[in-house]
């Protein structure tokens, strides 16, 4: 059990964290969850926190790399679920998840993730329509 | 961590399963399940096993007991990700998971249930009309 599934919903990678992270298997999901975003077109990220009562600083930062590893490969990230006593352990920390949406529940972040995705196809400022960026 | 969590999807629950099921766990499981299908109005159940690489009888008859609780709550029940490798181990088992769906992945399951949720809508069957059955 050496790896986190991931699940596809719709337009939407879902990866429920249970077990305890270590280096190796924060890396395995980095990679399985980038991989997973490209060959499915995958448009957002939900990550389900709810089973973890204690979050380090190093789950903090692996949620803080996979939603900027997400952003880069235009895919949203949520963390769903997220115990009070982690909030306060997260900010005692210093740890502010800049740049990481979280929501109550997963019907929430689903909404959340559909309105974006709704935004970036009404106004195409995501595609490079003009090259000025680029020259 | 000793409680799996359980996540809505509009009418269904998910549940994904990655870490080894002891009795305690499982009864656990059960417990949150049934209460959450009441809670919640939940018409159906989605179990993830796509992290197991071993499911033995005690899961297996864990997987039924889930689906036959659920049947009397009047939620379906579908097995979501199953390894081949996990199948030919219930088949030898002697282990057919009778009155458990199973779908190759959650997309499917989903479609399989808001189509089986469609069909009950539609014959109000599974509702007792008339009182003959409980007379």
């Amino acid at each position: 059990m050496e790896r986190i599934p991931i699940l596809k919903m719709g337009p939407f990678l879902l990866v429920s964290i249970q077990v305890d992270m270590h280096d190796r298997l924060a890396l395995t999901l980095q990679d399985d969850l980038t991989s997973r975003i490209v060959s499915d077109h995958a448009r957002g990220v939900l990550i389900d926190i709810s089973a973890l009562e204690v979050v380090d600083s190093f789950i903090g930062r692996m949620l803080g790399n996979i939603a900027a590893m997400s952003r880069i490969l235009d895919a949203e990230t949520v963390v769903v679920g997220m115990r009070p006593a982690v909030a306060i352990t997260l900010v005692e920390l210093g740890m502010s998840l800049s740049g990481v949406r979280t929501a109550l529940n997963v019907e929430r972040a689903m909404d959340m993730l559909q309105a974006a995705v709704a935004t970036s196809v009404a106004a195409p400022g995501s595609e490079p329509v003009n090259g000025h960026s680029t020259d």
